[in-house]
């Protein structure tokens, strides 16, 4: 992914190199600039609890910015006015050696809470990244923002003349320590702030804010646009499904590299009277464990899929509703469909990634969540965390 | 539990009696019947896909009573017109052999759904509950009820010159095919049916309606007072609470048998706005995997506990949170205590019951949830359920 078949995006460079924040000579810092401030546009965490650099990049971002400098190993989260000091001030290295003003770079962090950064490493590596950058380096960008994933995450593709690519990192946003997803994209298309805002805001609704794992949002979540206009204006019905293209595949990303995660699974909800209820339903499904543990153990358990709509707070009339599990009608008429179906629905199941749909037939609003299963391995993992 | 030790409540006779719904001549079929039709009060599932029996009882129960009659081994759910004719037909028995009117009996169902009840079994075998009826029969009706529960659950208690016991069943509210938590209480109190159902509805708010192991709200979950008035009238004050006592310790006998559960916790929100906002942030940290895998682990993991707290909807300032694991605070104004504190926290957290405590310093409503670990053994009985 480096080198020659890097993805390359004009008016960018990346780099990741090693600062001394992880063990062994890891890369930990990592970092994307543009040639000028381009537009930009960003979605965060939900959570009230928010680590200094969500907190530092709300405050600065108005709509243009020159850089993303981005460490991992450490989250720089619960960690008072230091935290934000820390934080505006790995802003201010980067724009010292890139030259420009320190409020255009933008600044994540990733990794374990509680603890402060090791500001005179940073005080190096980030120099350091600065004169590595490269138009090839996305490859090393990703490799850098890693924590807990066993992979990194790059995504890119080129067409009717735009290039989009992108990484992310997390481990199905439940890093243990509730530390981060993070996802940067970058397009070569020109566009208005505003635009970009817009866009990015409809395009994460749809990508990395319909994934879940098991329903916790962190204190670090970012998703972050750059447009660099290189390629001129572009139509935007042109643009939005190569960014969602190029999104999507790095939000299921996260999930396929989910904590003790062996599937993924596409839970459709259709027929609902609003986006709303159509994303609250399909939401309590994908987040159900009694769903998630069927799923891992590749039982079509219908019952517990019609129940957790049941609760979820959307009026549905029972006899109404049909489900699938992939293309096999499983449920209708308020009575199962039998044991075929059910055999059918099986082997459906028995593969790595499919799709189940539920049809409320009150109006005509979907949405689709991503979800993961529940395994054995997923409890281990975060009960012997730090243990 | 049986004979001399059995709970007595005058007024009340009850029994258990094989029914042939299980194999190998299990009690299935469980009676509780009051001398004359008495004052009643149920609270039901708030799922919107409801069982028959379910369905059954809301028509019928108009704040009297004379008796109901469960049978385990089938939840009569998504079984159609076939179910509510089996429902209704289930009471009808009971009234013929009672001398009372069909609709003076409430009907509970649980166990397997999608299959019609054997009626052809019921007919026989709630006669033979009608017959053998006595005031010792508690424990028999206890054991009737049990479905995938490890043990019967039985409580009761005399204070005041008042007794009120009851039976409840439910192993962690998520019996891997949704079926069931059933609570039935009984008291000599005299009371009216609209104080009756505003007190029950009040304690279950407490109790049965307080507890949570995966947020899974089943078809069939009932709980259901009865009271005889054979103690005469007493103060509400008296009353409620040791309806209370007797509604929480089974609601919490619930959470024990949790399925592969090993702990039982109480998370309590103090100094919120109002009571659904303490609602709101304990259900949601009681409900949080991440925090259900610490608690399994020992692990006292401040981070994931306030982190739910911040995702869940309420308003926070994070440096006024306080968090206590039992009596040790772990964190306040914004950053973690320290490792003393850590280490003594653990030493709680080994403890089979204990309390954490999270105050939010908005305001004086407190609201407690009480839940259970998340094990591997969880995962596997709800992933190994059919296949």
């Amino acid at each position: 992914m480096t080198g020659r078949d890097a993805p390359r995006v004009p008016g960018f460079q990346f780099t990741g190199v090693a600062g001394g924040l992880k063990k062994g000579g890891a890369l930990d810092v990592g970092l994307v600039a543009a040639s000028e401030a381009v537009s930009c546009a960003a979605v965060y965490t939900r959570n009230r609890i928010v680590a200094a650099p969500v907190v530092y990049c709300r405050e600065v971002l108005r709509g243009r910015a020159r850089a993303i400098v981005v460490n991992s190993g450490n989250a720089n989260c619960c960690t008072g006015e230091q935290g934000m000091r820390d934080a505006r001030r790995m802003a201010e290295i980067t724009a010292e050696r890139l030259g420009c003003a320190p409020d255009e770079v933008l600044v994540c962090s990733t990794g374990v809470i509680g603890a402060p950064l090791t500001m005179e490493r940073l005080e190096a590596g980030i120099p350091t990244a600065v004169a590595a950058l490269r138009p090839d380096g996305l490859g090393d960008f990703a490799e850098a923002i890693r924590t807990t994933d066993t992979r990194r995450k790059v995504r890119a593709v080129t067409r009717d003349g735009i290039t989009v690519a992108g990484a992310s990192k997390g481990a199905g946003m439940i890093h243990p320590n509730m530390a981060t997803m993070l996802a940067f994209v970058v397009c070569d298309a020109a566009l208005e702030p505003e635009a970009a805002d817009a866009l990015w805001r409809r395009v994460c609704a749809r990508t990395f804010n319909a994934i879940t794992v098991d329903g916790a949002t962190s204190t670090n979540d970012t998703a972050i646009l750059m447009a660099s206009g290189a390629a001129g204006p572009v139509d935007p019905e042109v643009l939005e499904p190569l960014l969602e293209e190029v999104s999507r595949e790095l939000a299921l990303d996260i999930i396929r590299d989910a904590e003790g995660g062996t599937k993924t699974v596409a839970v459709t909800v259709t027929g609902a009277r609003d986006e709303a209820e159509a994303r609250l339903a399909a939401e309590t499904i994908a987040l159900s464990p009694l769903v998630k543990t069927a799923i891992h153990g590749e039982d079509p358990n219908w019952g517990r899929i019609i129940a957790a709509a049941g609760r979820c707070g959307v009026e549905l009339v029972p006899e109404a509703l049909r489900l699938w599990i992939g293309d096999t009608l499983l449920y209708a008429g308020g009575e199962w469909l039998g044991l075929e179906a059910e055999a059918a629905a099986h082997v459906t199941m028995r593969t790595p990634e499919y799709g189940l749909r539920l049809d409320l037939a009150s109006g005509g609003a979907a949405h689709t969540s991503f979800t993961c299963d529940f395994s054995p391995g997923y409890v281990r993992i975060n009960a012997d965390y730090r243990s």
